[in-house]
């Protein structure tokens, strides 16, 4: 992409309303816009970013065995009657009334609706088990939202949602749901730590928030450092086996949000020096409900034995859009944003240093066609811009490789490339640019 | 992926409320689940389909240099009070009041907010030309939604929106949607025919309708024979080039919606042998609009010699979730769906007749594994179902290649594929059909 056909609003000053650091590096970067409060736009490169992270929960779900469908945004007040939530949900549900005075809501959540459509097809536990997800938008009317996309109201999650035959199969849907975001976390270059947490709204005996750590995060949490520190399931983790290790690995060391923070039992269990007590940014939360919702809504299938059995349930939410904010949170320095490479909305950003020097715009040309046929999504600057205006935008916007294209270097036949991660920068032939960025996504 | 864990709820009955054959097949394939008046759930398959012309349309703007970003569900009132559609809109628009009584809607079209997106940081026509897109869901409450997603309330649209200095420039940019559109449906295996049409509460002087010729279709079209047989634009097309001679080309043929249809001139431009009078379905419409709403929106940008010029703009639509319907109402027979390669839900279908025969069991996972390498997107029906209900299910969800693999011929090293287009047949070996289906998007 030429960033001369670009559109990317960059903010000169900081904005006055932005609090945290991820909403005012969105709004710098040109990646969003508020358009009412909490309900923002995603201008290009925001939405670039947060298409990458939607393929990402997208593949870990696929890849554990779930299946993708989508829900309307739009629900029928009835449905959340026969659970019982509609009473109450309290006023972050966004009712309305269409043009025939029929009762609507924008869904918050889809266990309800979910439950309807599992229950108007599988009548065997031939069928099971089950486990239907989507992405889609959501609104939560929230009393006060602030914080950009981490507490907007508008919002898009990912939310799975399991069906079993008993408490057992429930458990082994749970255990899939637990491995896959330790994946989906992992590959955005965060550490996303599974923490026993609340159950809330939503219901049900067993749950955990994954936490990404961070001095802005919401809420206060406590964990054994050792945590911070295990290994993330391989690709190859085989969904259908006996995932009871990796869990058992991952709930053994002491991990709570403050909800459910047991002090005496933290003192007990692990020791003064890897007692870790800070803030974090919830990312992802997985529920076993068992029947809440399955028995007012009777969802029932034929056992093996004939009899009807009450299905058991769980749900599984990941914060699409907040995760953009929350990789922020935990990627940027003092200049700007710094994009790991599977979530960064371009992999490379050529710099030609002397645009209209006939060489430069040259050899910029050419690196920027060789990146494009090797397929590496790269931003060319090709703007009127001076150098350090150049650097700026390209540290503000966090493009992982930057790749400096000047005179001087360029007739040593060289060009500069920095990694936004370290700073760290070398010389190279565009050749050896093309060769190591082409060579698929093995050079992080 | 295998049938047995996929989540495929046929109906065996013609479900009563669906009127049109588009209809009646998304819901007994088990693509769609009615939420609502006019609301629906994607399952599984219908989602696989939806996601496939999305990518189609997207991939489309993109190479004519639209720039993609995704714009909120709602919207403010105000708004839309700015440009005077608020009060003008009536009943159609959805109009919501938050928990602090403030006014929203939920966006029908976005041509306001994009304006407002615009303003805020354009400033010169340096900036222009501009097109900017998103693919989001709208809502428009119908008085009586009916035939599926063809005329539903929640509805996925891909909404484009050009700024351009003067009318000569967004001339351009509404040729370059055009050519686009002729490839886009094009690609989805349709003929998308631009017909001259009202602008409607859109507005503006200048629209075309493309329009799939369907006896099912909701409005009555008048065209010249030979406009149906005119070239498509390559993937090559030079969108900065000059696209005068293909819209020339495609709007000297008579071609009109039954809104502008002048038969007088009909009459005399097309010969009798050459008239086309039929009914047709929209899958898209484009508009040139001038300062509808950049005049009070001021949508302003200083000019060459410094002065303000309000900009002329232009908006793209195209019905991405009304196209499932609008491709099955054109690709269709009594078995069930006929689904062009690009946008079918699966490429190919393995149907195993001897579930449990170990020869036959052996062959399709061999078969199945082979084609997942190649990247070929397969079903494996691996279901306990009779090799006749097998059949019926394959031709009635409208895989292309349906492969059949049975004690009989296997035994002779052979298979056979069935092409669900033409219903021909041929006998191969496994590891032709492999080679076949392996060798990329060439084979249909």
């Amino acid at each position: 992409m030429r960033l001369s056909r670009f559109f990317l609003p960059i903010l000169k000053e900081n904005p006055k309303e932005a609090e945290i650091v991820s909403h005012r590096l969105m709004l710098r970067a040109g990646m969003l816009r508020q358009e009412a409060a909490g309900i923002y736009a995603w201008l290009p490169l925001g939405f670039k970013v947060l298409k990458k992270i939607e393929q990402i929960v997208r593949e870990e779900q696929n890849r554990a065995g779930a299946l993708e469908l989508l829900m309307p945004t739009l629900q029928l007040a009835d449905l959340w009657r026969e659970s019982g939530r509609y009473d109450a949900y309290g006023p972050e549900m966004l009712r309305i009334a269409d043009r025939h005075k029929r009762e609507l809501l924008y869904g918050p959540t889809n266990e309800e609706m979910i439950t309807e459509i599992f229950r108007a097809y599988v009548k065997s536990y031939r069928n099971l088990p089950l486990n239907l997800y989507h992405i889609q938008w959501k609104f939560r009317d929230e009393q006060r939202p602030r914080f950009g996309v981490m507490r907007g109201r508008e919002f898009l999650m990912k939310d799975a949602y399991s069906f079993d035959l008993d408490e057992a199969g429930a458990r082994r849907a749970y255990n899939k749901m637990f491995v896959a975001y330790l994946r989906t976390f992992a590959r955005m270059g965060l550490k996303g730590i599974p923490m026993r947490a609340e159950t809330g709204p939503i219901g049900g005996d067993l749950s955990h928030e994954f936490i990404v750590l961070a001095e802005t995060g919401e809420s206060g949490v406590y964990c054994d450092r050792n945590v911070l520190d295990l290994p993330i399931p391989p690709a190859s983790v085989d969904y259908d086996g006996d995932l009871t290790p990796i869990i058992k690995e991952w709930t053994s060391l002491y991990a709570a949000t403050e909800d459910v923070h047991d002090g005496a039992r933290f003192e007990a269990e692990v020791p003064a020096d890897r007692r870790v007590h800070t803030r974090g940014i919830e990312v992802g939360q997985i529920f076993y409900f068992g029947t809440k919702y399955s028995e007012p809504m009777k969802a029932l299938v034929a056992g093996p034995d004939g009899a009807e059995v009450t299905i058991h349930g769980g749900s599984y939410g990941v914060g699409v859009s907040r995760l953009a904010g929350a990789i922020i949170e935990a990627c940027h320095d003092d200049a700007g944003i710094k994009w790991p490479e599977e979530v960064a909305p371009f992999r490379a950003v050529i710099l030609n240093l002397k645009q209209g020097g006939s060489d430069t715009d040259a050899a910029c040309e050419q690196l920027y066609r060789d990146l494009l046929a090797k397929g590496v999504d790269v931003l060319y600057d090709d703007t009127e811009q001076r150098a350090g205006g150049k650097f700026a935008t390209a540290d503000l916007i966090g493009i992982p490789w930057q790749i400096m294209v000047g005179p001087k270097s360029l007739a040593e036949g060289k060009v500069e490339v920095k990694t936004r991660s370290d700073g760290a920068r070398q010389m190279m032939t565009p050749a050896d640019v093309v060769a190591r960025l082409g060579a698929a996504t093995s050079v992080g």
